[in-house]
C-alpha cells in the first residue's frame, strides 16, 4: 500500500507545540510504517517567531501569518496549541470555515465553548479532535468513546490536575505547608507563575465537563459543576485524614444514578488510603470508571508535559488522518443543553460523607454540644478524632467522620458550629469520597 | 441524524456470547442514542440450541445452521465467540468470504492463524476487530492502536491471565499452596475444569503475541515467544521473595530495544513490591506500555468474565459498524515474519536479574562453593538470604538475588549446582524483572 501524504499546520509553537513538531518531524518514519500516513508539517504559526525552541524545524515554514495555514489547501489539519479562550476560538474557527480538521488540547475552549464549536465543526462537515486536553498523554478521551463504548457508565472518578495532585502528594508524604508546596511545584515547572486555575480546581472541572459529556452523552456546561480547589487545604487535616484511614486528592467526579441524574463535582476529597488512586503520586494522572458491563477500569499516566501531551495531539492527527476522528465525531449524539440541565443534580442536594474538624476551647460538654447540633440536622458520626493538648488559641481540633449526608444539612450544621462560644477558628468540611471498589 | 440499523450475527452462545446478545438487547437503545448506531440481533447460531441462557432471545433467532447467518446478506458483522482454532478458523473464512466483518475474542485461533487470517480478510475488504481476545474488558488493543500510535513503544508488562493472578494472590495473601489456590479457583470459576492453558502460560502467550504484533509493528508468532508457566511455583519461594521486596506474578513481556531487536517471554516475575503491577490482585489484569513520548500508561480492569469481555466485543461491532476498524485495520502494516524473525532475541541471550534458591546440606563451605559457580559463571550476586533451621532431606534453603546476567550463564551454573554433593532438590529459578517507573 502507497503511503499517504498528510499536511499539517500547527497554530502556537510553545512547549506543548514544540513537542507536536519533534513528533512529527522524527517520528514521520516509525508512524508510515505503521500506518501507512507520512504526516508533514507544512507550517508553523507563532507571533514569536525569534525565540529558540527545543526542536529545530526545517526553513521558512514558521510565521506569525495565520492565513498562510488558512489558504492553503493543501492543509488538511489544523492544530491549535495557542491556549486561552479568545484567540484561540477564532483560530478553530478560521480553520474549520477554511475547510481543516482541528485538533486541540485546548480544555478550557471547548469546556466553555465546545458547543458553539462542534456547530461550526459540523457544518462545515469537519472534526474536532481533542484527546489531549484530558489528562495529557492518558487516552482517556478515546477510552471513553471507543473501548467502553457498550457501557452505560455509571461513575467517573479522576485526578487530572497534575500540579494540585504534587502539592497534595508532598503535603502527605513530607509533611510540608501548601504555599511551600506550591513554591516547589513551581520550581519545577509543575505550577504555572499564575497557578490560580489549577489550584482553585478551574482546570479540573473544564476537564470534567469534556470528560462527562462523552461518558454520559450530554452537553455539559461549567456551571453545571459545582467546583473547590485546595486553596484551604493545611498539611494538618491531610495528617489527621491520614489516621483515620484516608488520602487527600482532588477528585473531579461524575456520577449518574439509575434515574439519569448526574452530578459534577470537583473537590478535595479523602478517598481511601487503599484505593488505587490513593496511590497516584506526584504529577501524575488516573481515571477510573465504573461501567455497567465491564466493571471499573483504571488509566494511569502522565497528564501534562511537552511530550505526553504531544503524543495525545499526534494519536489524534493519526486518526484524524484515518478518517475515524470524523466518524465518530458525527455520531456523538449529546443530549442537547436544556435537556442536560434538567438532569443535573444541586450541589447542596449531594449526598456525600465528610470529614468534619472543629478547633474547641477544652471545656467541658463541648463534644456534646458539636454532636447535638449535627443530630439536629441529621448527620450521624461514624467516628472521631481528638488528640490531647492543645493547638492555637488554646484550643483542640475535634475531628468527626459522618455517615453519608446531604450538603444542605452539613452547610446548615457548619453554621450553627460557627456560633458557639466553644468554637474557635471556621469549622473544616472536606468530602469522604467512597469510591466502589470492583472486586470478587 | 437517522437511526442506521446494524444487523449482527453471532456464533457461539455460550458465556461471553451470552453477554454479547444482552448489552445488544439491553442496550440498544443507550448505544443507538449515543452512536446513531442500532444494533441489531439477527441471527445467534450454537450447536446446543436446547440449554437455558442467562438472556432471552427474540423467538427465532437460535439456529444450529451457520448457513443462516453467512445467507443473510443484511448481516454485516459476524461474531466468532466459538474458542478453539479448528471450527472457528472455518467460520471465520467462511464469514469473511461471504462479506461480513469478523468481530472475535479468540485469542489462540489470532496468535496461531492471525497472518492467513488477516490476508484472507484483506482480500475480501472486510476487517478482524479483536480488542476483546486482549485483557478481556480493557481497552488496550485500541489503546495501542489508536491512544499511544504516535509512540515508539519500548516495552509492554502485562498481567493477562486472570487464574494465574487468582492463584498467585492467593499464595502470597493466605500462604495455600499451588494445588489448593488451583482448586479454589476452579470452583469460584476463574479457572477450568482443564486449567493446563492458563497456568502453564500458553494464554498469556497468545495475548501477547497479539499485544506485541500491534506495539512493535511486527507479525510475531507464538513461537517467537518463551513461556513458562506457574506450575512448580512453591509458596516458600513467593515468600522468600517476598522478604526481599518481592512480589510474584506471571508476566506477558515485550521489550524493544534502540537496535530494534524485540525480546518477547512470559514468565514467573518477582517484580518490586512498589510497583503498581505488584497490587494488582485476583483475577484482575493490568497492562503497563512505555512509549518514547508518553512515558508510562497503566491500563487496570477485569480480563475476563462474561460482562467485561462482552463490553470489548460491542465496543468492537460499534467500531466496525462506524467504519473506523476497517480504516485502522487497512492501514496496520506488519513487518512480515521472515523480518520479524530476524529480530527477536534468542532466550538464552535475555538478560535479567534472577532469584535462585538451592537446598543445601548444613555443611562447612556450602556457601563458598555455590558463590564460586556462580562466579565461574560470570554471575555476580546482589543480595542473599538464609534463615537457620534445616528443613526437608536435612536441607537448609539458600536464596540468592543476582545482578542482571545472561539466561545461559544462569542455566550453564545451575547445571553445575545440581551436581554439588551439598545441595538437595533441583536449585529453583525465577527472574527478577525491574519494570522501570516512570517517575520525575
Amino acid at each position: 500500500m502507497g503511503e499517504q501524504i498528510i499536511k499539517i499546520g500547527l497554530v502556537g509553537f510553545g512547549t506543548v507545540g514544540s513537542g507536536v513538531a519533534k513528533i512529527i518531524l522524527e517520528s514521520a518514519d516509525a508512524i508510515a510504517a505503521k500506518t501507512g500516513l507520512r504526516l508533514k508539517l507544512a507550517c508553523v504559526v507563532d507571533t514569536d517567531t525569534k525565540t529558540a525552541r527545543p526542536v529545530k524545524l526545517p526553513k521558512g515554514i514558521l510565521t506569525n501569518d495565520l492565513d498562510k495555514l488558512l489558504k492553503d489547501d493543501s492543509i488538511q489539519i489544523g492544530i491549535e496549541l495557542v491556549g486561552g479562550t479568545k484567540i484561540a476560538k477564532q483560530i478553530q474557527l478560521k480553520m474549520l470555515r477554511a475547510g481543516k480538521d482541528v485538533v486541540t488540547a485546548n480544555k478550557a475552549l471547548l469546556a466553555e465553548y465546545g458547543g458553539e464549536l462542534y456547530k461550526v465543526a459540523h457544518e462545515n462537515k469537519r472534526c474536532i479532535a481533542f484527546e489531549a486536553s484530558c489528562a495529557g498523554g492518558i487516552p482517556i478521551v478515546s477510552g471513553l468513546r471507543t473501548g467502553l463504548a457498550a457501557n452505560n457508565i455509571a461513575g467517573i472518578y479522576g485526578i487530572v490536575n497534575g500540579t494540585c495532585n504534587y502539592i497534595l502528594s508532598n503535603m502527605t508524604s513530607k509533611n510540608e505547608d501548601f504555599s511551600a508546596a506550591l513554591k516547589k511545584a513551581q520550581k519545577l515547572g509543575y505550577a504555572e507563575a499564575n497557578p490560580s486555575l489549577d489550584i482553585n480546581g478551574g482546570d479540573s472541572a473544564h476537564k470534567l465537563a469534556i470528560l462527562a459529556s462523552i461518558a454520559f452523552g450530554c452537553e455539559t456546561a461549567l456551571e453545571d459543576i459545582s467546583v473547590e480547589g485546595i486553596e484551604e487545604i493545611s498539611k494538618e487535616d491531610i495528617r489527621y485524614g491520614g489516621e483515620m484511614g484516608y488520602v487527600l486528592k482532588l477528585l473531579a467526579i461524575g456520577q449518574k444514578d439509575d434515574k439519569g441524574r448526574i452530578s459534577l463535582r470537583v473537590h478535595p476529597s479523602f478517598i481511601s488510603k487503599d484505593n488505587s488512586l490513593a496511590r497516584v503520586n506526584g504529577p501524575f494522572n488516573a481515571v477510573t470508571v465504573f461501567g455497567d458491563a465491564v466493571g471499573q477500569v483504571t488509566y494511569y499516566g502522565r497528564g501534562a508535559g511537552m511530550m505526553p501531551t504531544a503524543s495525545a495531539v499526534v494519536a489524534d492527527i493519526i486518526d484524524v488522518a484515518l478518517g475515524n476522528s470524523a466518524t465518530t465525531f458525527r455520531h456523538l449524539n449529546l443530549k442537547s443543553r436544556s435537556e442536560t440541565k434538567r438532569l443535573i443534580e444541586k450541589i447542596g442536594d449531594s449526598v456525600s460523607r465528610f470529614y468534619i474538624k472543629v478547633m474547641c476551647k477544652d471545656k467541658p460538654s463541648v463534644l456534646a454540644k458539636i454532636a447535638k447540633i449535627l443530630g439536629d440536622n441529621q448527620i450521624s458520626i461514624s467516628g472521631t478524632l481528638q488528640h490531647e493538648g492543645a493547638g492555637p488559641d488554646n484550643t483542640v481540633p475535634v475531628v468527626i467522620a459522618t455517615h453519608l449526608t446531604r450538603q444542605k444539612n452539613v452547610s446548615a450544621a457548619v453554621k450553627e458550629l460557627k456560633k458557639l462560644d466553644v468554637v474557635g477558628a471556621k469549622p473544616v468540611c472536606i468530602r469522604i469520597v467512597d469510591i466502589p471498589e470492583d472486586k470478587d
